[in-house]
């Protein structure tokens, strides 16, 4: 018995999310299925933590134990043959038996992209928030600091989460310009329900000014929702990778 | 009457291409339908070229005649309320009545991105050509100047074409590395049917020492098919941009 870690990429568009459901196809359940079909049994498949419907991965991790001949480095072709094309195991290496996807996390990066073109993007239509009225940057490259550091962040979740917990530390907030698009990049130690969305909807409205400092302020203060931003939409968003001791 | 140039953008994945024909979706009828609902008359788009099934454009251009209301900077939004969310146009201008998309283009850009990750990428199956095996780069660097300049490109035109000049002038070749991505610029007076993706076929070939200079040189000077490469798949093609002479 092997416990595996997995490095998964995957187009969101056509799933509700990561995480299995009654109804609708999931990335957890295509993966699981993957494995059923290879070594006969049923496999619980841990991923690092849960994508909603329409976002985006470049780096999802999930864990599992596997019995098998396969050997590790083998895992992402055999599985790349069986699992759909818009999902794909880029790397598998073998972790101690105690490792777990989600618990042994110690961090992870979001990124969103943001499309400001004056017209609708055809080939970004799933990939990215198409915004295109003018944005103050300046106001946003100030703003985005204000998250940066350990904070309550219950102002910034979407109800429905049943955790307790709201405190998170971000490590960095990076933006990059490209072409007409615009990269922000969310590094922490862990986020909320729809945080990085929520962030990135409030710096817009940073930027469109229907947001000041003070309404960030207060939001993180006073974990009050109604101070904070709309929620951006999920086809913007990519989970990018996720930080484990071991890797880094 | 008035006569409208358009630029559009489209992802070509779920069309059989620019083309109108009796079976199968098109760009073309798509662009043409929503004039009919806007005019109420029949109105016939004439693209500068057309592009195969699964090739992408973000610079396509096209020339209609239109009586109606509109005022022209006003198309690109009118037009892309009604267009499916994988055409938009993204530019509409009044050009002189003898215009045409076609005849009036002095030159075309065409893209193409080569995807090199070890495993495929769900984010870019329909986007770009997977080829994970090593190539050599200062081959291919070397061997696409051989295409540069004015000659007779018979040997890399696909069968089923009518053209019976088959010379060409490429003014310029350029490749970016890009993360694992490769993207190869190609600028010319014009291209023959599927030329770009047999030269990005040659230009793979001679990476992985398939094919040699010599087999170009031979290729080109004999008109010679069998002496060239292989077509490269239409996921990884874009038309860039179409040149006018009243716009450059």
């Amino acid at each position: 018995m092997r416990n595996i870690l997995i490095e998964v990429e995957y187009d969101g568009t056509n799933y509700c999310g990561w995480q299995i459901q009654p109804n609708g196809k999931t990335i957890q359940e295509e993966i699981m299925k993957v494995l059923e079909n290879l070594t006969g049994s049923s496999i619980i498949v841990h991923g690092s933590g849960r994508t909603d419907s329409k976002v985006h991965a470049k780096g999802q991790n999930a864990s599992f134990q596997l019995q098998s001949s396969i050997p590790t480095p083998r895992l992402p072709l055999v599985m790349n043959s069986l699992l759909p094309m818009d999902i794909s195991v880029k790397k598998a290496i073998e972790v101690p038996m105690e490792f777990h996807a989600r618990y042994s996390a110690i961090g992870k990066r979001y990124v969103y992209q943001i499309h400001r073109g004056e017209h609708r993007s055809p080939l970004l239509r799933n990939y990215a928030y198409h915004f295109s009225r003018k944005l103050d940057m300046d106001k946003i490259i100030k703003g985005k600091e204000l998250f940066v550091g350990t904070h309550d962040f219950k102002g910034f979740m979407s109800s429905g989460s049943s955790t307790v917990d709201t405190v998170r530390t971000i490590h960095s907030i990076e933006i990059e310009e490209k072409g007409d698009c615009l990269w922000i990049s969310f590094e922490g130690n862990g986020f909320l329900y729809n945080m990085v969305r929520i962030m990135v909807g409030t710096l817009i409205e940073l930027g469109t000014y229907k947001k000041s400092e003070e309404d960030i302020i207060k939001a993180i203060k006073e974990g009050n929702r109604n101070f904070a931003g709309h929620k951006a939409p999920p086809q913007g968003l990519y989970l990018d990778k996720v930080f484990y001791p071991l890797t880094h």
